[in-house]
């Protein structure tokens, strides 16, 4: 299997990512990456470069750039050519911690979409309280989501979940306003009739306040809705750590007890750190894409490309395509 | 002034309720509070009866009941004399902890809506990391919102925000999916447009990961979507609490100290607790109508108390109504 990493994405990059390259060879048998990136600024990390190829360019997309066009004009940037290994099969896979647009753009465009999903989803692992986790899609692939792509995203993301996650007869639940039948807008109405119907186990509404209890294992929403819980999620985490951080600042007795308990919190920290369970998946692409987080470090890259390595191992994209195909023949069938 | 106040809503109706009243007649002077429910379950709590009035009812709406439904069948429901109350004119406004559904119903049936606002918004003010607090709306009154809509909420908001907070030319901020111009779904690129036209400071969108740092004091969403940053606020600093009670609770070493900042940690709590801000304003409302939070406690129905009369010494209704008619007229001179 080989993967393709855009060497040149997220705040520490490139020596993150190479380092986290290096150890995904070292560890995980029969991986080759090819990063694509600044040579120059490659090599100096790159301790092993057994299994490991660079394509160079110097030309990258940035967090500034504005993503569809800046993928259309740097037809050389990391990214770009990033995705072109993959739509090319010099790549099974391909992982960038840059540009989410441009990533998006990038994979639309250059590795394209599995026939019959009409818009893929940005699809990361969130934290839940039993360490066990959910899956949340979609946070902003698709601002504008119908009923329809609601349906692709359950199915997509109950593949996913039993093949890399290993959980059997995942729960998806319709991310709501309220847990009773009948609530909420246009959308979820006609969502929650569609999701009955489908091949799932589809467990109704869920409240926003209980995702991260567990309380299913894949939680499907438009992309608008689905980015607004994200990112509230990280706000309401980092506003309360940083509370926290004053609140044991604020005197000699309680920087005393801090201190015993320092190692402690930074295990919460931890258990509240999504890059352990990888990036956060581009369903519905033809092969597996990979947004890792900006801020990945070398533990993250090295979580994302094993989340990598399961998606090619276990034929998520192949079984989407079934699936997919499969419901589209159905519904003609009943025409 | 005089306040109609449903006894029997929320989960500590009615002692809690009764007690908070009992502390705001005391307190606030010219006050006059008129609690609607059981008179002999109200009285025991009622220490000091002068400036209070009791209508009896015995009739109910529970959690559990659909609450348009509810509200136009139990017509002896407290919250339904509540707002016929106001509606008459025997009070100047309205509080109830119960179900959220039948308050919007029997705010809209009863208490009725300003001419020329097409949706009431329910409007909670959350805390933030400096203290100061933000307005969120609509968290929910109207989950299908259009461009209009969220104007108007900017309106209303605004002028809460200024008279009742005394915060002077309050920013407002748009909730979207990126900071930059031209960022979001369909909705929120229209409001975008319309809000940079409107009588308020807009100072363009906003995300959910800065809400809670303070980056506007006004922020307006569609009832969904702000219905899912609310409770993914609540879901997320309910989870992180229970998680470090977990984590200070794990050794004797963490226990002993865990004690040791055990007051200062209740503070840090007590910081994120938006009862102290008041209820949540269903503004748009031909009166003021507050909407105490369920599990209201006596400081909490009292602080809603203090809020409604803010609202009314402060004429919030009727500036609302005065700006919204001059707008109105505006518009139809352009036209």
């Amino acid at each position: 299997m080989r993967l393709a990493i855009d060497a040149m994405g997220g705040d520490h990059a490139p020596k993150e990512i190479v380092l986290g390259a290096v150890d995904a060879v070292s560890q995980i048998a029969n991986l080759k990456i090819t990063l694509i990136g600044d040579e120059e600024k490659i090599k100096p990390h790159l301790s092993n470069s057994k299994h490991i190829d660079i394509i160079h360019t110097d030309e990258v997309i940035t967090a500034d750039d504005e993503p569809v066009r800046a993928v259309r004009r740097k037809r050389n940037a990391s990214i770009v050519i990033m995705a072109k290994e993959v739509k090319e099969k010099k790549a099974d896979a391909c992982i960038s911690a840059g540009n989410t647009g441009a990533l998006m753009s990038a994979g639309l465009f250059g590795v394209g979409r599995i026939p019959g999903i009409d818009r893929p989803a940005l699809s990361p692992t969130l934290p839940t309280i039993d360490g066990k986790g959910f899956l949340l899609l979609d946070v902003g692939a698709n601002v504008d989501a119908k009923a329809d792509h609601l349906v692709q995203y359950a199915i997509m993301g109950s593949i996913y979940t039993e093949k890399v996650r290993a959980i059997e007869r995942p729960t998806v639940g319709l991310l709501n306003v309220g847990t009773e039948d009948g609530k909420g807008n246009e959308l979820t109405k006609k969502a929650f009739i569609l999701l009955k119907d489908a091949p799932i186990n589809f467990i109704g509404n869920v409240e926003a306040r209980d995702i991260l209890s567990g309380t299913a294992d894949v939680v499907v929403t438009d992309g608008f809705s689905g980015n607004i819980a994200l990112k509230t999620i990280e706000g309401t985490a980092m506003t309360m750590f940083s509370m926290l951080k004053e609140t044991l600042m604020s005197s000699f007795k309680t920087k005393m007890a801090a201190g015993m308990v320092k190692k402690d919190l930074r295990g919460l920290k931890d258990k509240l750190d999504y890059s352990e369970y990888g990036g956060a998946g581009l369903f519905g692409l033809a092969a597996p894409v990979i947004k890792a987080h900006g801020s990945s470090n070398r533990r993250a890259v090295f979580n994302a490309i094993k989340q990598a390595c399961h998606m090619v191992d276990y034929d998520v994209t192949e079984t989407i395509k079934t699936m997919i195909e499969t419901i589209d023949l159905d519904k003609e069938d009943t025409e």
